[in-house]
């Protein structure tokens, strides 16, 4: 397992960590200009952050920092309850594909979806067997145009809070059971998004970690789980901070042969983002190194 | 799979439920009349609840009333962090095994507890394996003393959610695992109590229902998933008004042999617990005929 105490080499930004600072959204140029002062290596933004800014104004300040990005938030919401939104659907993923080539990502991250319309506050139906169908079928097409570029694909299982609204993938087991049906000769081309918040509690983690096997193991993403936990989505807590041993999980997906980035995400509309970026970028430095 | 539509006579009532009418606690002298007046056939009490008015009041109020116990809640919350800490608990919990058989219940149902200090806020050490190891070995215990009183002991998995501060048995796999190594011959002696709230989104559910079968399937507990959710222990829904498909999950639970109550169990400061508990109640009974 590899030694993080020395310095921040395998720290990356999940870019949502810093979406606000003192409670003001904090554009990606800013981020990025942030990141690269203090030596960080790697970042993960997200798509309405890009958007914002301009994807090519972020492919030029990417390169011109050297900044590997350890994953493309994020393609996915794969259900839907008519035609024309699973095609809608479909054409934004193929352009997530394609922003995540053009910004060099080691993968694009999926979350996939959950009952159409839950989002919203109102679910279309309630039958989730059915959304899981159409996430299979989606990621299935979406794989064959992935593979067509070159872009990895991570499913991302969500925690099992999110099953409703966010992503039917819920534990890693069902993420590798998908893997295993569209891509069985484990090509790297498809794998997980391993973010401890939403697997941390599983019984099963060891023993999928080690069925995943490297070339699954596509992403590795860290926050701590807070007790209590004030929000389902944006409490999530700083490393150190909860009750994820990060060292135990991230040890079981190094035994495996996993040798890049850990990307810090949290949400915390709590905490957090009421801070100033600078304050929580090197609290991320400083938590890598210790907590990590 | 039993028709639900003429009748409540399936129906029963967790007192947590109707913990609080209008805001204010309502004891549980008041929630036993209030079911009585409505023909409903059984509840399932809370200890503390229990506590208040005293066990041999509500004993014979259960008994003139002629209710039927589905559940009594709870025992459990095995993990602790010290040895005085485990005898404690265990004393609570053999304690909890001669209440419920003097109010004759059907199952005492155990919240087996998550990682000490953690519901407090401060958890004491962050290994949750370890925390489940302390979970089997206490519920081994247990059940040697509740066969020799007859009381059947089931094991309620809660949602992931609560891993860190509640329970660390969070899927119906992971319990039956529990139940296999303790009651091989699958008597009765140790089962699960399936709440669809808690389980609801798992991709396995219905497996590993047909794999508990008839004699550990010891209780059935209903509310709803809402979209939004807004807290993770107080904002369940009334059935039929979230994202849940209940008869689907009965139907799976029945199709094993299961004839017991559907048992309403629902925490809501948000909602029903402002709402008047004949309100409350009234509305249980539509919808079980409904929506269950």
């Amino acid at each position: 397992m590899r030694d993080f105490t020395p310095n921040h080499e395998w720290l990356s930004i999940n870019t949502a960590t810093v979406r606000q600072s003192r409670g003001q959204d904090l554009p990606l140029t800013d981020i990025i200009e942030a990141c690269a002062r203090r030596e960080i290596q790697a970042i993960s933004p997200w798509r309405d952050q890009v958007a914002a800014v301009g994807l090519n104004t972020v492919s030029k300040l990417v390169k011109t920092h050297g900044l590997k990005l350890s994953g493309y938030c994020r393609g996915g919401m794969f259900p839907a309850a008519t035609l024309a939104g699973t095609q809608a659907a479909d054409a934004d993923n193929r352009q997530a594909v394609d922003e995540a080539c053009e910004l060099n990502s080691t993968c694009l991250v999926l979350v996939v979806g959950g009952l159409p319309g839950a989002l919203a506050g109102q679910a279309v139906h309630k039958n989730i067997g059915h959304a899981r169908e159409q996430v299979f079928e989606g990621i299935e097409r979406l794989l064959s145009y992935a593979k067509s570029c070159n872009m990895p694909l991570a499913i991302e299982p969500l925690h099992p809070m999110y099953a409703a609204d966010r992503a039917c993938i819920n534990t890693l087991e069902q993420a590798l059971d998908v893997c295993d049906k569209l891509d069985p000769a484990h090509t790297g081309a498809l794998g997980v998004a391993l973010d401890v918040y939403h697997v941390w509690w599983d019984p099963k983690l060891q023993q999928q970690i080690e069925r995943a096997g490297k070339n699954r193991l596509l992403a590795f993403h860290v926050c701590d789980w807070l007790t209590p936990t004030r929000d389902l989505l944006n409490d999530r807590g700083m490393m150190g901070d909860g009750v994820i041993d990060i060292p135990k999980i991230r040890g079981w997906v190094e035994a495996q042969g996993f040798q890049g980035y850990s990307e810090v995400e949290i949400f915390s509309t709590l905490n957090w983002w009421k801070r100033d970026h600078a304050e929580v970028l090197d609290t991320c430095i400083s938590r890598h190194r210790s907590a990590v």
